[in-house]
């Protein structure tokens, strides 16, 4: 049931349901076609931005619910965490609802811990549906992590811009779906680098261990795979991905794609394209789960990846220590 | 396996370890005796209250897998969080070591989440060996939540101060120790407190809220216990929790105990008494479950709890949603 620090599931936990809320500059890009609502104004009718991306994810998770042909009561308990301190935009959205929650952090990477930790408690029969979300907001995240909006910074050409969206799955044990098929847990990685604005090179080291872990624990190839879809590693940390990867025996380059590198249209206006704990999770919620149900992929890895840093570390020297877990989807 | 929203385990996953690491002002009280390390000085050698916070839990951490005769590779992976933003000290404390890392954010009750999840894995038979570990750092806590300690600013009498501490467990399918028999899982309550001095009164209901889960999933009383500990209430949330659960008809007064309420020794100094996510922590990874294993306590229900609100969150004028996870112990 478990090789290394991978989970394999016996009974297939599927996801069944999914959906996705996105910004109105995620809009112009792929998420336009696929997710399930699309702003036209990011403040979504709230009085702040934080308001805006509590409503994202309260709205992805009673959507996914209602999708799947669920009611609030057909849900056992809601995994979700998000970027802004103590989680609060998770916290106030599972206030909305009355099933438990177990709050999670792992910035960028929730999404896979979120389904991790879903497909784990579904499969030994714990419960029977458990919703997995995250999401991120712009303007949130830009005045907590980096500086007030209105100060207009320069942005440096190694930065990516942050995804306003929010996605949500639900795992059963029943009904059709696209299988989890195992779940490989990351382990934290951090090779030193200390520049908050480059979190692609920062990142990638720690996605890489996890995708290399996963090939051996499963014995398979990047061949095995229609696409292996890292989170948010940007355009700079996806080539660092393949790098190392590659390093080690493993040639992804034929299969992988960057969440951060797909989600916006002109990647050349967000530098190295988006990041945040929505980005990998709205792209997986709309544009790769719709694609998996067509029958276009059948067999996905996908492996969030989230920077543990917080303004106080950096400010106090730290290097960023980086984490990726990683889920198998089958159809 | 499940009933409403407690899940049961068969296989009896154990604590077979534990430690904790303590401050200077808990060793006055009736940690001094219990606690693994107690410190003289709470900046313990780091030159940061966020690296001495981060350095107690990983110590804890260390302790607990070298109390119980493992070793780092024997170790699957752990669960831990903490009151910091983005949760540095659990993923800084995670970066010293080889295993699996999953984050968790549930504010004070983070020590009962983790043993939940812990226990669900191990019981599941997906890893062998968890470590669920949490601290808290009184001069972090206030520096981020409150004023800078240099203002000396007055404390409202309702207010607990932050304990500085970190407790961690290692659950085990093998061995002898104490069983973690059931958990039930928290959900957000939020009887619309907004006073951030004020978190015993918010999180009581959020307790009451999972102890009266807990006895009906259970079927079970008060009398069933030896003891029932609540997290980080304090005295005034500690005589909340005693009227909200003798309204619904369970008199825990004989049986209950509030962390928070026993880790000083003279409360009055701290008017409610001690809270934070170390509190419960280190107060169950010592004087509980030595007296546990001691034979004194054999059947205990642990509850700690959450208040999940941010600084952003209070300062945009939103209540204190708040939350408590709970899990049997036995001997």
């Amino acid at each position: 049931m478990k090789k290394g620090n991978t989970v394999f599931f016996n009974t297939s936990p599927c996801i069944t349901s999914f959906a996705a809320v996105c910004g109105s500059k995620e809009k112009e890009g792929v998420l336009g076609k696929f997710a399930d609502i699309t702003l036209d104004d990011d403040m979504y009718e709230e009085s702040t931005f934080e308001k805006a991306e509590c409503k994202m994810l309260s709205t992805a998770i009673s959507l996914a619910i209602q999708k799947g042909g669920y009611s609030e009561k057909d849900i056992d308990v809601l995994f979700s965490g998000d970027l802004l301190n103590q989680i609060i935009s998770a916290s106030f959205a599972a206030r909305d609802f009355n099933f438990p929650f177990l709050g999670l952090y792992s910035a960028c990477s929730t999404m896979s811990e979120s389904l991790l930790l879903g497909a784990m408690l579904v499969n030994a029969g714990y419960v029977n549906r458990v919703v997995a979300a995250t999401g991120s907001h712009f303007a949130a995240a830009e005045r907590q992590y980096r500086y007030p909006l209105e100060q207009g910074t320069t942005r440096p050409p190694q930065s990516q811009w942050t995804v306003t969206g929010a996605g949500a799955c639900v795992i059963a044990h029943e009904g059709e779906g696209i299988k989890i098929v195992n779940g490989t847990m990351g382990k934290v990685v951090d090779y030193g680098v200390t520049d908050v604005n480059n979190m692609g090179a920062a990142m990638a080291p720690a996605c890489a261990d996890t995708l290399i872990r996963h090939f051996r624990d499963t014995e398979t190839t990047p061949d095995d795979y229609d696409i292996i879809i890292s989170g948010d590693l940007g355009a700079l940390g996806s080539r660092i991905l393949k790098d190392l990867t590659w390093e080690k025996g493993f040639d992804i380059s034929e299969k992988h794609v960057d969440c951060g590198e797909i989600v916006y249209n002109v990647i050349e206006d967000e530098f190295q394209g988006g990041s945040g704990a929505g980005c990998s999770a709205v792209v997986l919620s709309s544009y790769i789960l719709t694609k998996m149900r067509a029958g276009q992929y059948k067999r996905v890895l996908f492996a969030a990846t989230g920077a543990l840093l917080s303004t106080v570390s950096s400010g106090q020297g730290e290097s960023i220590p980086c984490i990726s877990h990683a889920v198998q989807l089958e159809l």
